[in-house]
């Protein structure tokens, strides 16, 4: 029912990642020369000037193929500061214990200032050399977001929301594609409100769902609804299940993460400057949100799963739960 | 059509500010007493336990009527700590030279250090007593919003999108009536992208309006979706557009803003990580968007501009605007 009250809105366009991708301005992600046509590709390739940016001149005239995936050995192109000159990137350049070889992670959470200490964490954790309260933000002089490099390990502040969230992912995005790097995990890491869990369990999320418990995300582009799928990926989660387990004292379950566009009404919270509803209604919400699956909430999962789902990066989603 | 679009959603519940309000944990707002079935409300008053706050008891037991409206001189009950503890608010106990007859202001914007910078411009225009440098921050130790406070001036940064500045207004209302404030006027200061207009051309909101051009916000309660006007204080747009008239080059114009779910691909820009239209598909919005009234385009005018009809606030938006 809640999947019709969703469909039935004029406009929608259900998107499958594999066949209709949404086109991207990342060369290479969303099959844009598959799905543009001749017309407007004109307009595109014609429409490189001289005060162009490199990147918007890369884009315009089809740019680079096989974003995220991973080049023969020695054959990047040179790079325009500030990502460097050389063959190299910036994190295969760097002097610490990590090579090109090895995965390079990003991990994304709410507050600038958790992200800073997780960065700090990360790098005495990997024994990088040097003081970790050298660690500058890369972004200072934005309140957008901060961000923080541990060695292989990106640590950034994405603020609260959907809203929010996607801002950051878009630059994200193209910071990585600017910066050559591939085969990235993107983690995000943040508090929520646990379903029916002892609060401090952590929950590892299998598919991000909106209020109506949908595993999709709602994404208006020029005024039209597009859906997107919001599945992680599985084999990750896995992976991240089997770590957890192995912690003494560190309930760990993978499950539906909720995501709502607001803290108070739309989860349910008795506390707000607005309540509309009984304690029994809330009860009767999270009881039936537990038997969709759902294991906790909080307020930027879909967007980020239907992000990495269809710029085809690996992303996994995990929070440690309050009571809600 | 595009409004068709957003009724055929199942469960959406159009609400009247006059006569249906959601009712409201603070006692007063959106008529609880009015809606609620004597049940519901008998489930509340037995509800009081020794471990409630001061704040749930008072709501529990149906609390203090006319939030919001000028009480008579000397009426005011005893306040808690932190808010005082005679009979006047923390505003009118200040030596400044304001007192309980003047204007209070909330001013709102994304950027703390923007806000910040907005309370010392005030607190040296209004020439307080003391350094304008010796303002600290009210929320400091949380990454949720700045709070600076320059007599009657609050200044407050909100982040970015719906869902973060929600947050920030169910905060901030609930604050307002502990401390007892009354005739508050919000104010909304931002930047946003013109429609049509010259950059720097500020506008002020006359009706804040979503993606689809329609004066609505759709908020989401318990997984039903009900659907909040978005009309602003006419009276205070004019004042406003006539003050904006009298400061010479300051090219100030009244329209719709219109607010959308993202930066990107929801406003139409070209140079996102995704992005699934041509120039002239963007154009081609923004074209529609002008012959519905809207002028600027942002991310957080509906959610506030509800919140405010809906809580009885005299609420404002303007912004200066760059090109979109």
């Amino acid at each position: 029912m809640a999947s019709g009250a969703q469909m039935e809105k004029k406009g929608i366009t259900a998107v499958d990642d594999s066949s209709a991708r949404p086109s991207s301005q990342i060369p290479g992600l969303g099959h844009c020369s598959d799905t543009r046509d001749e017309k407007r590709a004109h307009g595109r390739r014609t429409g490189v000037v001289e005060t162009d940016s490199d990147y918007v001149k890369l884009a315009k005239q089809g740019g680079q193929q096989e974003f995220q995936r991973s080049p023969t050995k020695g054959s990047f192109q040179p790079l325009a500061a500030p990502f460097g000159t050389d063959n190299k990137t910036t994190w295969e350049r760097e002097g610490d214990n990590f090579t090109a070889d090895k995965d390079k992670f990003v991990c994304v959470g709410g507050s600038a200032n958790r992200m800073k200490a997780f960065a700090q964490f990360i790098f005495k954790e990997l024994e990088l050399k040097g003081d970790c309260n050298d660690i500058d933000d890369i972004c200072a002089g934005t309140d957008r977001y901060s961000m923080y490099k541990a060695g292989p390990v990106l640590s950034i502040s994405h603020g609260m929301g959907v809203p929010s969230i996607s801002i950051m992912m878009h630059e994200l995005i193209k910071l990585l594609h600017h910066a050559r790097c591939r085969d990235v995990t993107l983690i995000r890491i943040g508090t929520s409100g646990g379903v029916g869990l002892e609060p401090g369990t952590v929950v590892i999320t299998d598919t991000a769902v909106d209020s109506f418990f949908q595993p999709q995300f709602e994404q208006v582009v020029l005024g039209k609804v597009i859906v997107r799928s919001t599945q992680l990926d599985e084999n990750l989660a896995q992976e991240l299940l089997q770590c957890g387990k192995e912690i003494p004292n560190l309930p760990t379950v993978l499950g539906n993460t909720m995501c709502t566009h607001d803290f108070y009404e739309g989860q349910g919270r008795l506390d707000g400057a607005l309540c509309s509803f009984s304690t029994e209604d809330k009860l009767e919400y999270l009881r039936k949100a537990h038997e969709a699956g759902v294991r906790n909430i909080e307020m930027e999962s879909t967007v980020f799963a239907a992000m990495c789902r269809v710029c085809g990066l690996k992303g996994i989603f995990f929070a440690d739960s309050y009571r809600q």
